[in-house]
Formats: structure tokens, sequence, C-alpha cells
């Protein structure tokens, strides 16, 4: 049997009105889109029938709140696992992959929910799996500050191994539920996981069989040092920000570089960049569209983005006018796109409005604005020369953004044999071209 | 304009393969209907099409495990807040009502998940606050032992201060979503929590705006006289276990006397006795029915199920043939069930084996079985001389036993005018005759 030619895995971002920070106040967007379902329904639908692999929803543990953040519309929204399990009813296909993060969170709780939407879904779910680096989640949860970064990636390990612990409780086949001899379950096909460690003690066994996937696929978008190693050891799809070709080879090369020390094949991490994506007929209209959303930005809004991109900065204080002020490097998990913005901002002499401005909408993204042919040749380009095994797809605004995607450029993709026509299984491992999780206590 | 006649509520109480211990091994019931999602849809539509008030699911944080659990169909199913999030979205009316601990859970994540399947719901959530009274529960969250009696519902009132705090931390009117002047919420209309009690430490505010009923439904099933307290404060719905006509009214006229010191009207919170039904064309055929159940029971399942209902107790090394041992009152919040059971076993000198199979079908709550006419004498009379507002209607199996109370007993109530024939108002509260929760800061 010939071997399928390499095929791009497509995410969809879903971010209530969309990516860019003005979107809202765009005629075609509606401004309540956060809490609307019929909106999120629309969006899993037409993404569904454009074929893509999944679903993927951001999160924070936080409203943001103040006078700035009063003109952005990120402070009402969905929480991602009730809105998934919500929209499994309603797609039979796409992958659902949920931010959670393990810092303010409990194994045992994660662990059953994931499972829990696994089954709804009938094998669809998947698991970002993120640390919280914000001030304002850590005072949600009883603290004052945010865990450090050391200590926040030691517990987030021991989560992840006591989740999948959890996950394998279970053995495939230990449900017998012989209704004749009235043997529900195999006792010995059950493995209690009595973990006990720095962070955890949880003896389980979780109260959900073994699911779909054996385990929920696992997501991870850290860069660091730390992150990286973590994703080498236990991602199966990474999200990254990357802004060139030559650094997302880099990247890409590198992360698939660490996973066979850890026992694993290059095809069983796949990493998608995010990729903002502006297409038009021509390339005057999507730019003309672009700019639209970029003429409804206010340099206040643009300039708070910013700081939380830096690293939950405040930025209010310094002059819109003057240049991006030195800040210390933190602890928040956001230092190369720190660096990154700071290269920038010198390079092209941009004041902080005018920084602010241009990360309004892909937020340090890569940023495709163009024509259909335009924009394939640019994810080829990357998915061919070892720099992407997918995207996760940003779009300016929503539901428009990703209609036009579906309509223009997964067509291209298509015609190009560079994107499926049909799925090709009926599991988010299936489609993604992972293997079904092995038991490790089986 | 003159009052509608007062009506009584249905909720449809499900565990997947249904009430009785046996149900899975009954040909007519799919023994893997824990992890079945057509099977769920099934029953909640079912039970819309009859109008039911709300469909109410049961938690546990652990699986049952060890030789008798494994002949019980109780270690594996949906985590009740991802499947309701399902079911929201292949229904349209009737109520969502889950369990959640408050012993081993964050109000913050809790108040969220709730605000958000509210909005999925269009208002339909409800919350049934418990406490946890398991050690399996405590080993699964860091602890050896379950938290004590008083400690628990320390936590639990403060639990709900948190949770109701978060869902009013916006004015219903909070978001503007002006697009023309820029503004999305107007910072006035926010309340920032600042909780700091002796369990909590939450700063708030949600992430959710206000959500469609102003707050979800408060449920509640407590018995003893702290859990009658803070039902009597805090609950709207109280779903209770009664056996007898006198002592659901004792109960009934109890719980009702207590809301006026806390300024509540007796009409503001609905006292819902679960009631066991089985339901034939004669006596003779609903005995049969019932009895087809009790012959698929295990002995010593029938004991361990007992062990359970009486707080936790390993029964399994007691004489099945001897009598029901003398018991330590426990702290596990089952003394009023554990008087009970241990009166009844005086009463009808009846064995371990033969009160475990006893209690096999209902577990303590009233029992019927007779014709429709019969069992809808028995709910007329309990609604008119003040014992119930309502029932938690309890079937043996599923999806059968929730057919045949919509098709034989619903009918026969609504024939009476007992019971609605459409639905009142879109929201859960507006059916229940519950007013909107008014915000506590605006």
């Amino acid at each position: 049997m010939s071997q399928a030619p390499r095929q791009l895995k497509l995410g969809a971002f879903l971010m209530a009105t969309g990516h860019h920070v003005a979107a809202w106040r765009h005629p075609d967007v509606p401004a309540n889109a956060g809490l609307d379902f019929k909106h999120y329904k629309h969006l899993a639908q037409v993404a569904e029938r454009a074929r893509f692999d999944t679903l993927f929803v951001a999160d924070s543990v936080a409203a943001a709140t103040g006078d700035i953040a009063s003109r952005m519309a990120r402070s009402d929204h969905f929480e991602p696992l009730t809105l998934l399990s919500a929209l499994s009813a309603v797609t039979e296909h796409i992958g659902l992959i949920s931010t959670v993060t393990t810092s303010y969170n409990e194994p045992y709780h994660v662990a059953r929910k994931f499972a829990s939407l696994d089954h709804l879904s009938g094998g669809r779910a998947g698991w970002n799996l993120v640390t919280s680096d914000a001030a304002a989640e850590a005072q949600n949860f009883g603290r004052d500050e945010h865990i450090g970064h050391a200590e926040r990636y030691s517990r987030a390990r021991e989560f992840h191994r006591v989740v999948t612990g959890l996950w394998d409780s279970w053995a495939d086949d230990a449900f017998t539920r012989d209704k004749a001899s009235g043997q529900y379950y195999d006792p010995a096909k059950l493995h209690v996981l009595n973990h006990s460690g720095d962070h955890f003690k949880v003896k389980g066994p979780l109260n959900v069989a073994r699911s779909p996937q054996g385990r929920p696929v696992i997501v991870q978008a850290g860069s660091s040092e730390t992150g990286r190693e973590l994703a080498a050891q236990t991602a199966e799809v990474v999200f990254t920000a990357q802004t060139s070709l030559a650094n997302a080879q880099a990247f890409y090369s590198d992360l698939k570089g660490r996973l066979a020390k850890f026992g694993r094949t290059p095809d069983s991490l796949k990493i998608m960049p995010g990729v903002f994506v502006v297409v038009g007929e021509t390339e005057a209209l999507a730019r003309q569209k672009f700019e639209a959303f970029q003429a409804l930005v206010e340099p206040e809004v643009g300039v708070a983005l910013l700081g939380r991109m830096l690293g939950n900065f405040d930025l209010s204080g310094y002059p819109l006018n003057g240049p991006l002020p030195e800040l210390p490097l933190t602890d928040s998990g956001q230092q190369s796109r720190q660096k990154l913005l700071t290269e920038l901002a010198g390079r092209e002499n941009l004041s902080l409005a005018e920084l602010g401005r241009k990360i309004a909408g892909g937020r340090g993204h890569y940023s495709l604005i163009g024509t259909p042919v335009q924009i394939a040749d640019q994810l080829q380009e990357w998915f061919e020369q070892g720099a992407a095994d997918g995207f996760n797809v940003l779009v300016p605004h929503l539901p428009g953004g990703l209609e036009d995607f579906a309509d223009y450029i997964v067509p291209e993709l298509q015609r190009r044999g560079l994107f499926r026509t049909e799925y090709e299984g009926s599991t988010l491992r299936e489609n993604l071209g992972l293997e079904k999780s092995a038991n490790q206590f089986v």
C-alpha cells in the first residue's frame, strides 16, 4: 500500500468576535458573540464543512477590568469546556480543543471533564495544557501573586502525570457489562493510581471509562526552554507564534529534535504555528478589509493589548507618541514575544501607539493579507520547508473571517492536494494522524 | 386577573441505567447507558415532550471500587456539567440541574461553569449544592478523610456566598457594547467582589456577563438541622427523601416555617420529594414489572447499596441472613436515613439481605407501584395535603421507566389540571414560578 501524501492540518482559533481587538466594533460582527451559542454553533459548522481538524478555544480564569478593558470585548464569554460540550452535540467530525490551566485546577476534575467530553464527542477532545502567569487569575484562587515560572512548570508536569494516570485507570475492555453473570466490570482491569507527589495526592480511579481516543490529545503552546522540554515530553500538538519562515524553521527543528530522547518519533508531535489571515479577491481588497478594522482601533486599546502581550504590563502611564519603554524581563513566560516586539519597534522606529496598532490584529502571529493564491503559496512554503505541520488559523473577525477562509483558502489548498476533502477517521487522533494512546498500566 | 391554579412541578432524576440497582441487567436496558450520549439525548427529549420542569443529575467525584462495586453500574458515567452542556444544545425548554460538591471545588470555577451553562441554555441552569461525605472523594483531592460535618457546612455556606457574589459581578445592563463610542461595558456597572473569608479568598469579577436567570436556580437536599437551615437561607428547590405522608408533611411545614426569618415567602422555595414509580395498566402488571428487577438483585449487591445509603459502611463482613448490625452514628449526613432503615428492619423483621433487596429500587424514597390513576391519586394527595410542591421522579430503568411516566402518568396529571400542558416561560425560574434573582450590588 502506498503512503498517502502528507497533508497539512488546520485549526480554527475561536475568539468570540475575532482576533482583531477592534473587531467587535465592525458592522459585520455581532458584538455579543461571546455569549451567543448560535454564533459558535455556526462557526463550528462552517469549520466542519471546510474539514478543519479542530476548533481551538483560548482561556483565562479572570476577567479583564479597568478603563481600557471596558473598551475591549474580552470580559464576557463562555467557559470553554461547557461551550465545547454543547458544540459536541451539534457537530460530528471536528476536534474540540479547550485551554485549561494547570495552575489553578485539580487534576481529578480536569481528567474527568476531558474524558467526559471525549465520550460525548465520540473521541474528539483535546486539552491545551497551560500554566497561568497573571496575577488576576491567582487572585481568584486564594493567592496574591501568580505562581513563579519554575514552580508553575513543576506543577504542570506533575499535573499531566496525574491526569494521564487517571485516564488510564481502566483498561479499554474493563467494562464487560455482562447481564447474565452480573459482572459490570472486571476488577483485574482496573488500576488505582495512588499518586503522591510534590503538588498532588490523588488516589483514583477515575469514574469514567477509558475514552474513545484512549487519552484526549495533549496540546501545548509554551516556547521557553522549560516549555519546549515539557512539550517534547508530553505534547502531541504545539501551537506557536512565529513571524518569519527562518524563525519557524528553527523552532520546528529544535522541537522535533528533542523528541528522540523521550523515545518519540517526529510524527508524534504536530507543530501548528498561528497564522493571521485576511483574504480578498485582490490584494488591494484584502488590504482594504484589514484597514477597516485598523481604523477602529483606539490608541489606548492597542497599547493595553500590547502591555498584555508583553507580560501583563500596564503601559497606560507612558506617552502614546513615545517609544516602547524598557521593561524588566518578566517571569511570565512572555520573554520571547517581548524580545520580538522590542526588535520590531526598534527596526521600524515605531511609537508606542503605532506598535499597539500594529499588533491589534495578528497579536504577534505570522500575518498574511492577500489573495487566496498568495496566502496558499505562503502556507505551502512553510508546510513544505520544514516550518509547520499545519496552522492554527486566526481571523480578524467572526464569523466573516472564518467563512472567507473556508470559501477561498481551503478550496485552493485542496486543489493543491495539501488539504483533505474528507475526514480520514472518526476521532481527532485519526484525523491528525496520531496513534491511539496506549494504556501505561496494561 | 385571576391567579392561575397551583400546579405541581416535576423533575426527571437521571441515573444512567435507572434507579434500580439491577436495572442494567434487564433486557430492556442499555447496559452502557452511562457513557452513551444518544441515550441521554433521548431521555431529555422524552422528558421535555412531557413538559417536565427539569432534568436532575446526581454526582460523586470518585468511582466505586471493590468486588461488589464491580457488579453495579456505578463506576463509569459522564461528568454532569459537560453532559448537561451537551444536552442544552438539543433541548429548548427543560431545566438542567447538576450536582456539584462544595467540598472539593473552587467557587470561581463553579460560578463560571454554571453561569456559562445558563447562557448556553437560555436560562435553564440549576445547581444542586452538596457537601461530600465519602473518604473516596476526599482521597482524590489530597486528603485522607472527608471533611467533618460542621466544617463542610461552614465551607458550603461561604462557597454559596462567593458563587452568588460572583454571579452578581455585572449589572444586567453592564455590557453596552456600543460600536460607535467604543464602550464595551460600563465600568460603573461592575462590582469587584474582593471576598476574603475563612475558607476562600476570591477577588472577582466573573468573566461571564450576568446570566439570563440572574442566578442559576439553587437546589439542595440536606435534611440535617444544619442542612435545613442552609436550605431555608439559600435554596430555591429542595429534593428530599420522605417515605410517608405524615413525615413529608412535617418536613414540608418545618422547612417552609424557617423561611420567614430569612425574609423569604413560602413560594420562594419548592419542596420536591423523590418518588420511585413503577406504573402498569393494572396493579398486577406494575408489580410484575417491579419483580422482574427485584429478581436480578444479587444479595451482596443489595447489601452493598444499603451500606452506602447508611453512610458509606462496609457491611460485607456481616451474615446475609442476620439482622442489620448496630452501626455507630456517623458524621456523614445520613443520620435520618439510618434511623428510618433501622426502624423498618425492626418493624418488618428483615434480614440484612432482605433489607438490601427492599431498598434496591427506591433507595429509601417514597415508592409507588400501580396504575396511572392509583399513582396520580397519591401524588395529588401529597401535593394537596401540604407535603410537596412537586416531585423528583425516580424510575427503575431508563429509558423505559421515564417513557412510561411520560405516557401514562403525565396525561393523568394533566387531565386533573395538576400539571402544565405547555411551558409557562422560557427560563427554569419562570417555569418553576421563581422570580429572577435581583443583583445584590445594584
